[in-house]
């Protein structure tokens, strides 16, 4: 996190230094000192301009260095060639915060990246924290502050906005609502979401914090920023750049599985953040946290004027797991009172039959009261028309919507209305900020059911970042590991697995005939033979595996016929011997697994193991460390684990001892950074154990 | 569908009753005549209201019978008691179209129930139509026309909608883009939508069709008109009541998968509708769907004055399945020439660098022209922003854009556009009706992609209709089934199979152990027993089933044991034997099934088979008859199909054999109606061959 001061410097500092500001005013000419100013910036502002003179009323110096003091913040606003030279003025000066918004450095060419490593080296040298490049910076509608060299229209909202890119800023009116706070980090050479996460879950002005997320330096760092923020505040995500086009082609199974993508979204998760896919929903969830502190549960009522756009309330709550609310004895008793005796009264209301008696405002004024102090409701849908002209309209209810949501402030009120005027009414609902209107129903139930995931599936539960205790098993593992690069032998995987107390079938290394035949007496029969050999990774295709071998003479002719068919397939491959192995049936097929994130170092990997696992894809990912709770949510989250848990008259298997493994392999993999990518496939899962049969172990390849 | 002349009458008749016409005018009044007036209408008008005397200038009859001719439609807006006496008088009088406004009829209680069908029964009698009751009726905006006792704000469009709710009917604007000819069937007590489909799409004012569908009556026959539509413009359908609340629970495996709205959503896949989730995504599809006439492929050109957005709309077209175009050398050439050096030039094009030199305008049309040009771009997402008031904005490419639409008619533009003024710049965008604004990348890129769809996926594609040749098994199957209900013997459903060509694993009735022994004899080691028994029908339960026994003496002891395993758990159960069957290893298992809907009739589904069935749920539905190619889709779907297709290093599976298998089951089907459900699971697959293990016929019990 930054420094409280470095915060400050940056989000509202005290004074500004405006460095290679344009001398153009008006429309057009992108002077940061003009939005400054109509933001009604309180602090010093110092333009900086060779030609020095007079902009907007300021005094320009020609260079940094003739500031009469040290300046909080720097914002370089000239053409990249220029920077450089700028950023050492600053340096020399003494500033400690400074903004760069031009393009064309990371994101440019080589010369770019070099100029940005210059600039990277002075500040570290001297303790300089920069924003940027690539960067509109700080919009501080809450302090006013601002340093875009462009205007926009910009509604003060309680958003507090992280982002990469100045789409957010200067369209934050409409994707976000507006803005309390934003940052927009830019390129992220130095100042990154991690060190400003906390200050923004912190500041009481802000009720709900989004992130914009293109790319991330230091997974881990982020993640405890992020659990961090969302213990606070509900924090929501959207990441960009997550189609798979740019992700590297994963070399295993589990890599595969776990495309770049899906580990940003297990790290999520795991943090508790709500992650959106577009820029309406994240609308959409600022509106509703904005406006509502809390929800008392997922039980939705629904009342409409129709009776078809209620079905259609019903179908989006299902959708979004929201439960449809069993109203009580006294709600059903006025609706029993008030409606038609033809009409068939419950939740939803199509409240129009009893409109035809009682008066529309009348009905839908009292059947909204009863539902709002129904105790079995604790969220009501509210679906209203506007098909018509203000003056001529003798159907609306906006009035009586907002008055009950004023009474009843606990029970958060959304709104769709449908007909031409809509938008009309969609600023009626929300003029009092106490009920939230939705372009859509499915908009509606998707928002509302983002607002109880975080105050019932995230706020309460206490994520907290997990410590392992040390395996025993690791003193055996470095030595296995000593000098090592590549690919592991599986006689050496075996061991590691075995050192971490994960079971392997029984294994014996046989290096000619006679060895195999005594090993597997020892063992007993039937057994697999599976080739060693550091050349052979694909053993299968090599024709280096025979399974379920019943007795010594086809073990005999079986370990020959290998030694020919691998010879003919693999000529010349280095054979350290065989792997004689029990030979085990039945139990239910699983992988464990883990692999390297570039992001977010190891994530583990647990699921469907065998010939399934590439097919059905029921891989659920973590990032280590865990707690006992979140593997159990790691196991029950894929579809398997409705075997393990004994569906459709299968054998409940050990859970205990499969959880016991994944902590294992938590331990391992953290233990042992060199370890780039694991498969234990298949794994078998039994009502008494769990037993690995093949396991892969791959190193970093220089370490 | 509906006769022409009937039709006629119904959408825009050359004169019409308004039977039991209220004579209040004005605000609030819901007086369909003075709606009438309004639009317009140029037939006459004959109100009816026991008052008599004069509404809106218009004599009113005091019955229908006064009326000087017999008018071509009827509209009858009286409350539900008054009705049947009104449809009595119209009857009387000879009108042969009707339309009910009121609820409470099938939609109410047993008086409503009942009064509907007198209703029925005296238009069948006299060859009435009726359209309702609980509908608005018509609103044909093409000829004048509309029966609505509601105004609303009403745009003119080239939509053709039918629906079974007011909302769509007083919404229209908002979630249709507005109305070329709406037919609310209400509840569909007899004109229903495959009644008119066929005129919608035959009508050329319409572009588009959309369908909101609460229920359905006879599936086969929308089919037939849905099919029929399709193949003639864009439709799109809204199924509403699709969450799982009020559908039956299943009482097999495949049922239980063949959830209602599952069926249907295959229904309208086979139809070539597309489907759509909520109102913004009906909305999206008719704005390109009336704006566009087609599109010459998926490759699409993004062009944006931010790259943060750009990459959100990569992100977009990869959701969607839409390719990112590879531009051609003239385009990467112009590029090259108007960018500065260090930037990287591609698709998607940020804009933005080249019009720091070049001026924002010159090079957003510079570059939009060349995508447009560019042979391998088939339509073009345009982000531009909206951040200033109109006066102050230097960005403003509204212009620029519509004018290279106009130049490219045959290259769909798409746009989106952020910033506090988007609503504004989105009308300017639509200006000429050229170019489609959508509120995110999301929803252009969805929409691009239904239009792809349409045009390249279901009208090229010529989805007929497939009638199947008898199977000779037949005669075979008449007489197995000849008598039957319930539950069939495990061996009369293996002997059904058999006959349509479905081979079963070999298989004996033993009805005592010297039987069993030498059935075991001639099919040959190993084998397995199962009970066979019209009390049990879970066999596995009762421990009425043993696999893989290996000899003679294993045998015996099996079938004692299993006698009294049976005898303990299901004392009192008939046991007609136990059938000994060849034990089969290896191969994938399958399942092979069919349910009958209520709708639609029987549904075959196909998928993974065995333990994973339920847990997996890969199963693919789809509703018979079907050609070969659509047994290929259906079997291609599935992710079990992968396997069969030899992923993973698995043996490729006869698929040809398989495809035959599911031609048998569905003439087994359709020519044997009783058989309300089905399941073969798992049947093997294997390179040579298809073998069914298990299978279970469920017939009507009364037929």
């Amino acid at each position: 996190m930054l420094s409280e001061n470095d915060y400050k410097k940056l989000s509202a500092p005290g004074s500004v230094a405006l460095v290679g500001v344009t001398s153009r005013v008006g429309k057009g000419s992108n002077n940061p000192l003009e939005v400054l100013l109509e933001w009604g910036y309180q602090g010093k502002i110092y333009p900086v301009n060779p030609k020095g003179g007079s902009i907007l009323g300021h005094r320009a110096y020609t260079s940094v260095l003739d500031i009469p003091e040290v300046p909080d913040s720097a914002v370089i606003c000239a053409p990249r060639d220029a920077v450089p030279k700028l950023f050492s003025d600053c340096a020399a000066k003494g500033i400690k915060l400074v903004s760069i918004t031009a393009q064309g450095f990371f994101d440019g060419d080589d010369k770019g990246i070099l100029m940005q490593e210059e600039i990277l080296n002075i500040a570290s040298e001297r303790g300089i924290r920069i924003l940027g490049p690539n960067t509109l910076g700080v919009v501080n509608n809450l302090d006013g502050y601002c340093t875009s060299f462009m205007r926009f229209i910009n509604p003060t909202s309680a958003v507090g906005i992280l982002c990469q890119s100045g789409v957010f800023v200067v369209g934050a009116s409409q994707i976000c609502t507006g803005i309390g706070l934003l940052i927009d980090t830019g390129n992220t050479s130095d100042i990154e979401f991690s060190d400003l996460l906390g200050h923004f879950a912190r500041d009481p002005r802000l009720k709900v914090i989004n992130m914009h997320m293109e790319s991330l330096r230091n997974g881990q760092k982020f993640m405890r920023a992020a659990r961090d923020a969302a213990a606070l505040k509900p924090v929501v995500i959207f990441k960009t750049g997550s189609s798979p086009a740019g992700s590297v082609a994963a070399s295993s199974h589990t890599g595969s599985l776990a495309g770049e993508d899906k580990v940003f979204d297990t790290a999520f998760k795991q943090c508790g953040l709500l992650r959106v896919g577009d820029t309406e929903e994240l609308n959409d969830l600022n509106k509703i946290f904005s406006t509502f502190n809390g929800i008392n549960g997922n039980r939705v009522g629904v009342i409409s004027i129709s009776g078809g756009a209620a079905i259609m309330a019903v179908d989006a709550c299902s959708r979004y797991g929201l439960e449809l609310a069993t109203l009580s004895k006294p709600t059903m008793d006025l609706m029993g009172e008030m409606f038609p005796e033809w009409a068939h009264c419950g939740n939803p209301v199509d409240m129009w039959p009893a409109s035809m008696f009682h008066g529309y405002h009348y009905t839908y004024s009292r059947i909204l009261n009863a539902l709002l102090a129904d105790p079995q409701v604790d969220s009501v849908i509210c679906i209203t028309c506007s098909f018509l002209e203000k003056e001529r309209d003798f159907l609306d209810a906006t009035e009586i919507i907002r008055d009950a949501a004023a009474a009843n402030p606990g029970k958060p009120i959304v709104a769709w209305t449908y007909g031409g005027r809509f938008e009309e009414y969609a600023r009626e609902f929300e003029k009092e900020n106490n009920v939230v209107y939705y372009y859509s129903l499915d908009r509606a139930a998707r928002a509302l059911s983002g607002l109880y995931k975080y105050h019932h599936l995230i706020k309460k539960k206490d994520i907290q970042p997990v410590s392992l205790p040390a395996n025993p098993g690791q003193v055996i593992v470095e030595k296995i590991l000593a000098g090592k690069t590549g690919n592991l032998a599986q006689t050496d995987a075996f061991r590691i697995l075995e050192s971490y107390g994960i079971p392997v079938a029984r294994w014996e290394m046989a290096e000619n005939i006679d060895e195999a035949v005594s090993h597997a007496e020892k063992i007993g029969y039937p057994v697999s033979i599976k080739v060693s050999s550091p050349d052979i990774i694909h053993k299968s295709d090599a024709g280096g595996v025979r399974l379920n071998i019943g007795g010594a003479q086809q073990l005999k002719d079986a370990y020959q016929e290998m030694l020919q068919d691998i010879n003919n397939k693999r000529p010349g491959a280095k054979i350290d011997g065989m792997v004689i192995q029990e030979y085990l049936r039945g139990g239910t097929e699983l992988l464990l697994g883990c692999k390297k994130d570039s992001q977010f170092g190891p994530v583990l990997a647990f699921g469907a193991g065998g010939v399934f696992t590439e097919i059905f894809k029921d891989i659920s990912l973590r990032i280590p460390p865990l707690s006992r709770e979140e593997i159990i949510e790691m196991i029950e989250e894929t579809k398997v684990s409705q075997i393990l848990a004994g569906a459709r008259g299968a054998q409940k298997a050990n859970i205990e001892v499969l959880i016991n493994c994944l902590i294992s392999l938590s331990q391992l993999v953290l233990a042992n950074p060199s370890i780039s990518e694991m498969d234990i496939n298949p794994i078998l899962a039994y009502p008494d154990r769990v037993v690995a049969l093949d396991a892969r172990i791959a190193l970093e390849s220089s370490h």
